[in-house]
């Protein structure tokens, strides 16, 4: 019997892959990857969530730390985390995807890493808490402001502007995961979720909301999270993230067990709402199968499929293509390049190619 | 940066109650209860999942393990981990209720103990695995087969017998926990999930499954988990668990920050299907009103409920009755007293009372 329970010593290899794989970063700073290849379902285990920390995990005290909401406010309020613990909560179940997922395949050569490697800045959770919108009209919106300033109360102060009507709509400060109090790298004792939005705008370690006429144009969102097109400009506050696929069983670094029949199984997903389709090609996308959703299918939430395939033991490209609720289909990987400039690496949505070779191993691909 | 994250330190309160209290058992044996006061939302953390054994926890190595399939088959089967992971898989929400949850709420003396201590011995997973129906269709039943003993791979060797009608609908060989591979303590590396029924059924460690013409009539299910009822009698074979419900916050040993609004919180289930009704109240049943279910409404999972309270400052009952989509309405304490003797331990659905005291005090109440 323990009082908190751990996994079999024999799934010690499932675990997030730790790396520091934007190059040299600020003591603290770095990234783990949830390790979806290993994973199955859509809910991640809190052990296993993906984190992305600027500076650090900072440990809070929560009889010590407070919320405050100023700016332009009819009155400031500040919170400590026993009276947020007393609002009505809802339970919501969102994804939240780092605008840096996916960069690897951004990069010129295909690497030959495990799936999670690639994508694993993506995680799916039950969260609870209360409705910004709860808050903020407490405190009484100014007519004047348009935009929040939120803040974290880590090392690094990651700090973004997110416009009044996302707070307003279905913006969260959540204290809890899949049940239990947030984990620490989760933000610990509260975060706010933006469900669909570019991860990094969940604020961590939340302490400060401000509401301003514009947007703060913190370092945060000025010199990182901004989209660098084909033609040299550069787009700032692509908030949303787009639709988006991947297979996960089997992925990279795997081997097929031989020909026959087996199951295709991966994970979709969309910023703008809930999953409607998922194609799935063998021959690179000369052809396509609708998978099977498994439901539920909830709004900005991870969507599981799955499709029966019967491998002839000849090489294979393997991709899976995501449409969602309002039409938006994943795209191309040359349709994504066609846009973007080769040395952009955020929101990387193009669509994931696994090479099957004849001797059944798996690899990442550019196709 | 942590390959696998554990809870902040200022949550090291919230843990699994780990107890003995069903008497001397055997060594290894015995209980730990789910936190359900310090969670909310409907999923449990997997560290966070109750125990019941009959002999501790084994630790099986995947590679060496192995189910079994015989009696009333066309075809014996063999099946190593690895080949079970090459099935279709699904992935659903389900709670687990051990048949003995509640018992407390039936000794003579209302004991003064936290929601989990008295409830916890239910937790609810996202499980994904292989419907036990593709295997036994592999198999082959035999026209004589109407039930199946099934097996575990502890010490005890804890086993029962399961209708093969059951066995056919929704029960599954579940895998995966919450996205993750099955905890030690939850059956790795396989277990039965047999959705709304008695949790000691859903088999840990599940290593043989026998094709049999009638019930086994095991040690597990003569000596234990039959109903003694008020006559003398004793029911066998009471699978299903009954539609029930507690408020979780407020609950016992919590003490109310004081008169005005609050949030109702609980968890509502039934072993027939979904939730469709919660009524509060506050007053020890004499008036009630509708609670607000958290969506989605699964079949056979956790559904929370809230419900705003104004709090005058004082005594209140609080109670929560819930109904399912068959149309059954949980029981009152003294309905539930008039049918099973007052040595039953098992199936305990009766109505929670929570005593408010004026000075904010909460306490478990019989009513």
């Amino acid at each position: 019997m323990r009082t908190y329970g751990q996994p079999s010593k024999f799934e010690e290899p499932v675990k997030r892959l730790v790396g520091q794989p934007f190059g040299k970063l600020a003591p603290g700073a770095g990234v783990s990857f949830t390790p979806l290849q290993s994973l199955t379902g859509t809910i991640t285990p809190n052990g296993l969530h993906f984190e992305r920390h600027h500076g650090g995990v900072p440990e809070i005290d929560p009889a010590r730390h407070k919320l405050l909401i100023h700016g332009l406010v009819k009155k400031p309020l500040a919170f400590d985390v026993a009276a947020l613990l007393r609002y009505p909560m809802v339970s919501r179940t969102y994804f939240i995807e780092c605008s840096g997922n996916s960069f690897r395949n951004t990069l010129p050569q295909a690497q030959d890493v495990p799936c999670g490697a690639i994508h694993g800045l993506l995680s799916c959770s039950e969260w609870t808490g209360l409705p910004l919108a709860v808050l903020l009209n407490e405190a009484g919106v100014d007519a004047g402001a348009k935009w929040l300033l939120a803040e974290g109360a880590d090392a690094a102060g990651m700090s973004r502007s997110i416009p009044l009507s996302k707070a307003l709509d279905d913006t969260l400060i959540a204290l809890y995961q899949n049940g239990e109090r947030l984990r620490p790298e989760q933000g610990y004792p509260m975060r706010l979720v933006l469900p669909g939005w570019e991860g990094n705008m969940s604020v961590k370690w939340l302490h400060r909301l401000k509401l301003t006429d514009g947007p703060t144009h913190t370092r945060d969102e000025t010199s990182r999270y901004t989209d660098l097109m084909r033609d040299g400009r550069a787009r700032q506050f692509t908030f949303e993230v787009g639709v988006k696929s991947v297979i996960t069983q089997p992925s990279g670094g795997m081997t097929m067990p031989g020909p026959g029949l087996h199951q295709l199984s991966g994970l979709a997903w969309s910023g703008a709402g809930r999953v409607t389709k998922v194609e799935v090609s063998a021959d690179g996308g000369a052809t396509w199968r609708d998978a099977t959703l498994q439901a539920p299918v909830l709004s900005k939430s991870l969507t599981r499929f799955h499709l029966p395939w019967n491998w002839n033991g000849a090489p294979a490209m393997l991709q899976s293509r995501a449409t969602d609720e309002k039409g938006n289909v994943q795209e191309s990987r040359s349709a994504w390049n066609a846009q973007y400039s080769s040395a952009n690496r955020y929101h990387n949505t193009m669509i994931q190619t696994w090479a099957v070779n004849a001797n059944g191993s798996v690899k990442n691909a550019y196709a």
